[in-house]
């Protein structure tokens, strides 16, 4: 394996992307400072940039020693109708934040900006796009270096935000929250793929709402309809980092262990690494987690893609790859799991022989 | 229920204890670390308190906001046995990190030490108790508010390590890493208990190695004997954050998923909440968690225990109890789950329909 | 509830049929009779008839009681090419024993034919219609009410089934073992069935292979696929009486739990009350069962039809409905389970934590 | 393997016992008759032997030919405190029905009795032993070869019980539904087997209520304490057929599933060879089943002991040992299952992910 990368100068998103590198995204800030005791769970609103900036800190700096080429801003939900007057404050904190370290490394910043309160019930485009413009003004003057529109329920809201992100002048990354079922009102993945390339966004893709191999999924249909329409895009997965095989069209909302015992469906190392390598596979070079996504997820596809890559991360100092950290245990059976066939064909037990294996969808 | 404790002078341990009090202890750091990319599994030992002091910082950071009464050094294998020359550095600036977030609230500092390497071949009982001594020495500088003797698979070991520690004047709390069958060597857990308390401790119980019922099970046999052997002292109980019925003598070190595919078995906060409750029923007064506790499951024994206690932690402002803060959510069948009755009986699925719920151990 | 039907003249399958009676079929002889001893696992042939007949009579009466409506020949794979010369007087004697049974009650006598072992290699039409016509001349002979084409993998052999059978004059049922993805070369469920009645078919569905639920789904796309087509024709379902949601296109052969470990997958008397109660609901008016269905899981079917038909099939003298036999029992906990809603609501465990829930086709 | 065994002169139960001989018992009546039709649960008394004589003669057979050695009257609960003046005619057909079948093969007749339902409120000795007396005569008058006191949950009854069988002169076999925490009134499995043999018991076990590897333990207590009484008794066991891990004290009455929800616990043929040899390995030479044993389970018991008696049973002319029956299939991966290591390892899913694998007693 290839030491861990020195220090270069940074190449933007799509010099990347178009000659061929993967990039690999961040994982969880949601749902992992909630655990961390600064997010409150059913607002998701990301106050604490402002209120425990060394938490926050401390996140983006857990990814970028995972292997995040990527800081994404804390801002998902940061729009004025989410968070009333403080939503400026926010923004350039999180701006702030993303960048310091984001500089103590080769990541980029990206300034995200996701759906709207609003849309769900007044579909006003001039309302929602001052919205993302405020946000975007915000990430132009903190001259973030690319721009992600992530987790719309709605191919029609995603356009208008790729639409107001492109006047920045820099590449725009849009994610839809959808599965292979396509979006809320029945526009399919595939579909949804063509609208956000031709509205301008140069990578387009996925995140949240559903597991890995469903969001891979999804993923292999935008893939096939952008073919077939004859363009060209950049793809993007973040998935979450659970097991959600069980998921109806809502995604892992209407499931019944949502939001506060999704614990035994949290993926293992091992999972995301069979992540990456399909994700790869498939022909996606962003690559990256949504809500359950730990530090050392991301670390799991920055060491699965290292050969491809050529070095590995940080944080690769504190992990022998495939359980070789165990080599040395003065139990012979402990030490027997030191090698990746082992990891890579454990079918992990639950613990709980009360509980069953899948739920039904709420909804 | 009672506003957020302010601030006061600090109690010690056995003032806080035998006034009734309840003492929340703080969760895991190695496994916690491992996954934030800090710490190597395998080695398993403490070095990031001196490469990586922001990170451990925040970690007690949370614990405290969590509801942590105590702040337990970063020690653990701190021994020269398993650190060599590094382990002063270790152990001083552990100290120093604890301090500095105990002293930001109302918390004590516990120095800890654990056991050595060497008990397995050796049993040499001057060069173990001067290993202790090295430790202790530097925990009486830094002047810590007392401590633990902890994750003792021998009560032998366990005994000279209180010895050691209790010439320092402090209180010493000690706890075994055993299940209901009891040590090693075949010691019960009563036995141990009993031989604890008459080398010195003034708190016993277990930690680590098994999951809470198991470890509940442990602490009523202590807690028999030593009202037999008519002996007074308070108990403490830090078991893992996973479910574990199906451990054998040797605890979780034997089950196939140890150390990298646990997930599945992670507990959640409602999970803990009933093992705070249980355990204080059971009258343990000293409680927190061992590998697998993160803050959020600190977090929940606290609120659980805040009608006893008085107050809640500072980071329950930022989450309602029983899942309130679902309350609001738009979709209906979301808000239904804002309430206890719902939490308290979900039976969580794994989403791993091709995984059992138990394994059986390797050993 | 209406008494149990006494005796009366007996009207035809189509008469049955056309004035919306509902037929019950029979359930599992091969997989039953192979618990009872007398079927060899593999070869999967019916020499019981003649090796064994108290037996056959016996499963036949049990059926007959549990409220079949139709005694079926046990003549699967009871051609020359399976049994060799022993098939002339297999066929004969199962003729005798199903008319001996059938005339204890109101039942009809169907003739049964089956997929032969030819048609995956030759194809050829002449050999495979004159295996079938064999048969069929035994049938006629024995004067059997009406034919079943059943356990066809290709549309195409289906087809040459029925023209054959549709010579003898009599009614011709015709089933296919293939889920919703269709038949072995792509056909789809909807093409099979307008190929079955335009071949001659008055009664098309589908029989053994999958479970309950994916049948149900394939009978759904054969119905509006002749809807679609504008024909007429009556809807027949005899699915296994195993729960296989994990089938692949090949059914439950694949599943490395065939055919010797397929317990834990056994339906409930309940399972079957909703699948007879779906069935009924998507229009099918012949239900009965294949492999997995023992008399118990008929019953289940005719006493969830009751209602609608009218009266109790002669077991249910032995069978208090949803539990009621419980209701006089001396433990107030099995009391309890004396009423519908329990048992409805009841997801049975498993007893064997070691073991899945889902298993991967092994093909 | 030595051919299937021929006929000769019967020997009686303790001549082959104390010869070292294996006897097989047989299976499940009352639970395998109520799903064929025959039997009421709740009530659960034999009345089929003379409404239904060739279903229950039928069962007979069916156990006869998988190997089993004795047929048991169908006599469970056939006293007259349950079925009233019909008691005398049950007994009577009950043991003409055993003979007949027996009479086909080496087998022994044993009169079978089991707990009254006045135990549990008058526990009148005088009262009790008439009961067991009025049925002890039938079976003397049809000159049963020897004597079965089952399915007691009280030692003192079991023990009245045998007092009056041994009156005949004839072997007594008595065994309790206990588990290994003992009687209804806290009488260790131990004392309970010590207290029949010396009330007269030839052979000592325990039948029903418990799974195979529960009732094994159970036996192995029983045993133990035998030698340490220093007294001399054979060994029997008559589990039940399902996987009951998570029964308490009460056994499967108190499990939710009991009685209609049993399916996905029922034992494979594998499990039954792995608890006959176990069974065997312990010393226990009387071997069967109780409820859940289908015939299929009995022949797996004198399967995995063949080589042990030198002989096959009848029914294993249908049955390749170790799924050989398949190593013809036209699919290799199905032919793959062939071979004994295939079954011995597999771990079946039961098809339910919305199901647990263990269940909480409802007591």
């Amino acid at each position: 394996m290839a030491p861990t990368r020195g220090p270069r100068a940074k190449k933007g998103l799509l010099e990347r992307l178009d000659s061929g590198e993967v990039v690999v995204g961040d994982g969880s800030f949601l749902l992992t400072l909630e655990k961390r005791g600064y997010v409150k769970a059913g607002l998701w609103t990301p106050e604490a940039v402002v209120e425990h900036p060394d938490a926050v800190r401390q996140l983006h700096m857990e990814f970028l020693r995972a292997g995040s080429d990527v800081m994404q801003t804390f801002t998902f939900s940061a729009s004025e109708d989410n968070m009333g007057s403080q939503w400026e404050a926010v923004n350039t904190a999180a701006c702030d934040l993303a960048r310091e370290v984001a500089d103590k490394g080769d990541a980029l910043v990206a300034g995200g900006i996701s759906q709207t309160s609003l849309y769900a019930h007044h579909k006003d485009e001039v309302r929602i796009k001052k919205l993302f413009l405020l946000q975007l003004e915000i990430f132009a003057r903190k001259n973030v270096d690319f721009l992600i529109a992530e987790y719309f329920e709605h191919a029609v809201e995603a356009v208008w935000a790729v639409e107001v992100l492109k006047e920045s002048g820099k590449p725009v990354a849009a994610t839809m929250c959808i599965g292979p079922e396509g979006d809320m009102h029945g526009v399919t993945p595939g579909e949804c793929a063509v609208k956000l390339v031709k509205a301008g966004a140069s990578v387009v893709g996925v995140n949240c709402r559903f597991g890995p191999w469903t969001s891979l999924k999804t993923m292999s249909l935008m893939k096939e309809a952008l073919q077939a329409a004859g363009l060209k895009a950049h793809l993007m997965v973040q998935s979450l980092g659970f097991h959600m095989p069980d998921c109806g069209k809502g995604g892992f909302l209407d499931l019944p262990e949502y939001p506060f015992a999704l614990e035994p469906r949290v993926a293992t190392r091992w999972d995301i690494q069979k992540y990456a390598r399909e994700a790869y596979n498939l022909g996606v070079r962003y690559i990256g987690g949504c809500c359950g996504f730990e530090p050392y997820h991301i670390r799991a596809i920055a060491e699965e893609l290292a050969p491809e890559r050529g070095f590995l991360p940080p944080a690769s100092e504190k992990h022998g790859s495939w359980g070789s950290g165990l080599s040395t245990h003065t139990k012979p059976w402990i030490r027997a799991r030191a090698r990746r066939e082992y990891w890579e064909n454990l079918r992990p037990a639950s613990g709980r022989p009360l509980c069953p294996s899948l739920s039904k969808p709420d909804a």
